[in-house]
């Protein structure tokens, strides 16, 4: 079993990413072949007028992966753009990528009509799922890690993979979704986590910090006075014990308190940074002792691995091909 | 000044390329910086479903491209999927290519709804002037030998690398189209030359061939009887004079020959064989002598000195992108 995921370098990791990184930890620890890359590439269909942002992203994702324990001795942890065999696998996939299927791919349509303050209009973007099927098939994934958002472009590789299969010579395998379980965080402001709404909290951040951001955070709105009692299923604070409070004893403490005006929202928030900080101090620790040095190094040495795979898948698919070189 | 040019890798060179290559001789004995490639990526763009034919295709089309005149100490003769950096830069200017700039080519949108017999509306067909836009800049290619229909893909390249040059650094030279004067060939009857007709008279040929396949050839429909007067511009025989004919005097036995009904189709044949024959005997025999080993010889020189122009390039672009490795 192979399991392939990676991250897009577009700035900083937040909260939600440390959540999806401890989900992929997990699986790292019962997997043998393990490959997590950061998407450069990737960040190039969006941010081709602000390429500059890329590099220090890409080095600051390595630092993450490892500081929240991905393992270099068990992951090959690499950088998609130094694999240029991805760019052969995404040409050669496009020859039997179909345009009006790529155009229906029902994120591709949602995000053309949502986003306007970029124009996404460009090829790279229309490619995105070739590139993405490029990416875990020249690893032969079987297994990837994903957000509900992407099991249309995972259906996506798996038709790629079954097409080249019966076309050429059966290579790959139709990787299978691993859906995380753990919950996709809110902002501070309940909204969905973005730069642009200013309610976002990194990963790499501190204790003070922390404090700032949760104490004034958001909660059930219908929550007006002390003595109200609260519903946590409307509260985004809610959302973030589920996912730093491990004692079932202190979420039902919460639970009880909230819904029954036993404890204030001050109280649960508390909690809540005790909790967030306990989990992150270790990480914190380890980007501290993690410099861009040590990523470069890292990255450089998966890349070498991954390279050794992907040439060799290529080897077939040339073969395949009846390309020589 | 750096002269690009390439052909399809789809089956057997017929006349029609004779006349074109000859074009490029022409052009590499006035220049000192000369890339002529096979593209046998672009073949699969088309040919997605018959890749065993591009291979020997490919080998053919190098001991076509020696046997006519282009000489590996004076041109850079390689095969395109051979230099990965290609694909590589077709990823990066994806980027920054709009679809609908690349549905508006006339060309594609002509081939889309001519083409009725292949489906064509594949990502790579799509991407195919994105690809092209590729190949030349990525040697800095500043005069390219096209045909008029390539006229608007060169268009596309042009504004490519404008405004990759804008956004990123001036890597890129604008290049010129250099429109080759040789009239295009008519197959046999008088149509397009096309396989699929059965009207192409192939370069690798011999005189008995030739003699069966222009004897037979189609005339001037108005001249019915040998002592009516003809009109060569509405012969397909009277094209092949021009481009094959080079003496005036030729010519002008043959123009008025015809047209006064001095001269009968056969006699104006004969000499066209005579003429094909003697411009088409050396490369025959070049052609013998040239195997499909020499020509995997001379490709493996060739790409080994695209691929570090290619390289050096691709170190400029990624540079330009902020992109380490």
């Amino acid at each position: 079993m192979t399991i392939l995921s990676g991250m897009r370098a577009t700035g900083k990791l937040h909260i939600g990413n440390f959540v999806t990184l401890e989900n992929w930890v997990e699986i790292q620890n019962k997997s043998d072949k393990n490959f997590f890359f950061v998407a450069d590439w990737h960040a190039l269909t969006s941010h081709y007028d602000t390429p500059e942002i890329i590099q220090p992203s890409t080095f600051d994702i390595i630092r993450h992966y490892v500081a929240v324990g991905l393992d270099p001795k068990k992951s090959v942890l690499f950088v998609q753009s130094a694999i240029k065999e991805h760019a052969e696998l995404y040409l050669i996939f496009s020859m039997i990528a179909s345009v009006s299927r790529l155009e229906r791919i029902p994120t591709y349509k949602e995000q053309i009509s949502n986003i306007s303050t970029k124009d996404l209009t460009n090829l790279g973007f229309l490619g995105y799922p070739v590139l993405q099927a490029a990416d875990i098939l020249i690893y032969k994934g079987d297994r990837v890690p994903v957000g509900e958002d992407q099991i249309y472009h995972l259906e996506f590789t798996r038709e790629i993979a079954r097409k080249f299969n019966m076309k050429y010579k059966e290579i790959f395998p139709e990787p299978q979704p691993i859906i995380s379980k753990v919950p996709k965080l809110p902002g501070t402001d309940g909204r969905k986590m973005s730069k642009s709404y200013g309610n976002v909290i990194n990963i790499e951040t501190n204790e003070k910090e922390l404090k700032e951001k949760i104490l004034p955070m958001m909660t059930d709105p219908a929550r007006i006075r002390r003595t109200d009692p609260g519903n946590p299923e409307k509260c985004p604070v809610w959302d973030y014990h589920k996912a730093f409070t491990k004692s079932q004893d202190e979420k039902d403490w919460v639970w009880n308190g909230c819904t029954t005006a036993g404890i204030g929202c001050v109280d649960c928030k508390k909690l809540l940074i005790k909790n967030m900080k306990e989990r992150l101090e270790p990480v914190w620790d380890k980007l501290a002792s993690t410099s861009v040095e040590d990523a470069i190094e890292i990255a450089e040495d998966g890349n070498e691995k991954a390279r050794k795979v992907a040439s060799q898948t290529m080897q077939e698919v040339r073969e395949a091909l009846h390309l020589r070189w």
